[in-house]
């Protein structure tokens, strides 16, 4: 844990003064007091020294940027909104100091295009901006996340962001129909026509998505968009095990209307209900717990219904209709990470497990840290990923290295969401074999040759 | 246009014994009356001399053969069903004979992982053998195409195939969940777990999906599968332009039931009934139809009802509920290929424009045509994908040129369902910009340095 502020720059760097002619005097930040936002995450976890901060304006200045520091051959790190949880949009704590290449002043937003039902929009979009100015046009963007306010579009599409609805819309990486993006010799390369079908070479646009900023800096994004749907009906049910919420997944699944499905724990339950004074959601307890939401332009409630009472693994439910009650529901699962956090700082894990590999993965995991440590699991159902949250440990890195071996046995990923960033480079090899390292170091090395975009990010150096 | 019959084979040459040793002596074959159908496509308009056609039995084989080919820079062609349009999958009329490398030996179908909706499958399964194993599990794939009896799931993946319900399902792309593959310097990549959440690096399977055989060898893939629908209806739409269509489709689209939105003209349609001596499907003439069908686990005949009772662009509808009446509806757009390749051979290009685009465009491309060739135009309304045909061009080559750069002029795509293959090489750079492809080189040279796989596809030599 490092922090970052006070870090000073070369007087009479001759970079700055290039810069600041590309980007003007005030896109270039120098002064400890104005980048110290730029440089540490916001956890703090995560951060170190900087040359300086550039805030480019638009596309064609991105390039000339790019291009200025590659001719300098001075490290590039490009950054969103600083939300992310890894430290890849972040400085290394040590090394040459590179240059953090913020994009949030790329702001602009087209008109829709209702006919493709796309949108292009700059990269420094923050999520709810974006969502805010198509509402009125009765269409959405699929993801949604918790950082919504910061996060940008740019950085969710340089991370695949995921989210609580990718059973209905995938990562962000689906949702995109194209991309804008600067190479790191400077050169633009533009896939914004957005078309739906279009077999003329590889993918760029979904190599880029997820790349983590180290093959090219993002600048603009056509979004494919999805009607926003005004009905929604939530249900919490009890069952006794996670088994039990697999098969309900399976038929509830059937239902088109289905966008939410997360699952917590009894403990978890009752941290949340001391902590935030919450009464109990049944009259009995009960080992697992499903939230699950619907949402659709007509009211999905009726085949909600229809399903839960085939349901015969379904010990107990409560429905809500009304937006109060699914807020009060959606609160038993979405205050664990505040309740959970209030206990101490905890160690985090958020890893995918094949689903039919779920239920055993979870026993095990407690298991393993019995007595090292107080588990609280939960995660996203439909796509076998858990937050693992480990309170007390004694040995968090020994612990995280066990928990994540675990997850490799299964044939799961070690980072399901969050990305590799500078956090999790040790443990890459674990999902991914030796010839697909080396197959995307040879992607890397083939775009970025200088090796100036993000490095140690992704790729342990 | 070659006929590559009677291509002889080197006597004594050692590659076949090697090659012999590691899939068997039935594996590889060198007499020119076996490797014909291999040879050549199935237009009869691609194809060249080969040195030897091999047939692994499992991936390790597949391994050893690309390593052995590798070792004596022999050039290997990856083939699967051999149904491809643009050249991709057959050898080059000159240069060095390469070994085409069939993967219709990996037949293997794994069970249904019924939690995660998902099946691992042999890269030679063909699309209709898939779609027949999986059907009494109440299941369905994403994609269909014409050639779903003989086009393989690995060379559909490898061309990133579209069809008639990329609408609802999108392009193969999107319908794989991963893959496993063979890189050009024989190492495995395993990317079979098929996890919806992994933010673990480079998108593997979304860049060799659509590569064209360019990048490494597909043998095995993680498919998304789909509930099967068993509830239909189609309907006929009258219109009097293509704007009028898409407004219609604007609407439609709000329909989860949707899954095609064909488009034709009426000259398209006078020539299908005189083909095929169909009766006419409205009292009166009209110049644009659409068809459109919805599939669902309940019958969606009223929903779409509903909304063609809104549509005023609507002249006319003939709604068909059941099997035989759907057949007869989707006559009238079917038998447009056979309807047209019976006038000639026709000129068929199959591009995308943006949909804002496409009303221009058809106008566009009628009067360029005009004197010089018979136009028949018809596509997949959804994705602005349009098949050109173009009857008795006495300059094929010339107009094609023309119809492509009038594609380029309005940010399209020259190719949107069929690949690049060998036969549009000449015009990537019209779809591709000139970093694109600078980019798409790095990548190509970065996993296959010697340029042993597929050269001459995608890029021009």
């Amino acid at each position: 844990m490092i922090t970052a502020l006070g870090f000073g720059i070369m007087s009479g760097d001759v970079l700055v003064e290039r810069l600041q002619k590309i980007v003007g005097a005030s896109g270039v930040l120098t002064d400890p007091a104005l980048t110290a936002s730029y440089t540490t995450d916001f956890t703090g976890g995560f951060g170190g020294p900087v040359r300086l901060v550039v805030r480019p304006g638009d596309t064609a200045e991105v390039a000339e940027v790019v291009r200025a520091c590659a001719a300098d051959g001075v490290p590039i790190i490009p950054q969103g909104g600083n939300t992310g949880l890894v430290g890849g949009g972040v400085p290394a704590p040590a090394g040459p100091a590179p240059v953090v290449l913020s994009l949030t002043r790329l702001t602009e937003i087209g008109p829709v295009d209702p006919i493709a039902r796309q949108i292009t929009v700059g990269a420094g979009v923050p999520l709810a901006t974006l969502r805010a100015a198509i509402r009125d046009q009765g269409l959405d963007f699929g993801v949604d996340l918790a950082a919504r306010d910061s996060a940008t579009i740019g950085g969710m599409i340089a991370t695949n962001a995921g989210g609580e609805r990718v059973l209905r819309h995938g990562t962000t990486r689906a949702c995109v129909a194209g991309i804008e993006a600067v190479l790191p010799d400077g050169q633009i390369i533009d896939r914004l026509a957005g078309l739906p079908k279009d077999n003329t070479g590889f993918d760029l646009t979904g190599l880029l998505a997820g790349s983590e900023g180290t093959l090219a800096v993002i600048t603009r994004a056509r979004l494919k968009l999805t009607p926003q749907l005004d009905h929604h009906v939530a249900a919490l049910l009890a069952l006794d095990s996670i088994g039990d919420a697999l098969t309900a997944l399976v038929r509830l699944r059937e239902l088109p209307s289905l966008e939410l499905a997360e699952f917590f724990f009894a403990d978890g339950l009752d941290l949340v209900r001391a902590h935030a004074s919450l009464p109990a959601p049944f009259r009995e307890t009960y080992a697992t717990y499903l939230l699950v939401e619907c949402a659709g332009r007509t009211d999905p409630s009726d085949e909600l219904m229809a399903v839960l009472e085939e349901l015969d693994t379904v010990r107990d439910a409560a429905v809500a209709m009304t937006g109060p009650d699914r807020r009060r529901l959606a609160a038993y699962r979405e205050l664990h990470t505040e309740s959970i956090n209030a206990q101490g700082v905890p160690l985090k894990l958020d890893v995918t497990v094949p689903m039919h590999e779920l239920e055993r993965f979870l026993a095990d995991v407690r298991a393993l840290v019995e007595g090292r440590a107080t588990p609280y699991l939960f995660g996203h159902l439909a796509e076998g990923n858990i937050h693992v949250n480990l309170i007390g440990a004694a040995d968090p890195e020994a612990l995280a290295d066990e928990v994540l071996h675990r997850v490799a046995a299964v044939g799961g990923s070690i980072s399901a969401e969050h990305g590799v960033g500078r956090a999790k480079t040790r443990w890459l090899g674990l999902s991914r074999s030796a010839a697909e390292i080396s197959a995307m170091r040879a992607v890397k090395s083939a775009l970025d040759p200088q090796g100036i975009l993000n490095p140690g990010v992704i790729f342990s150096d």
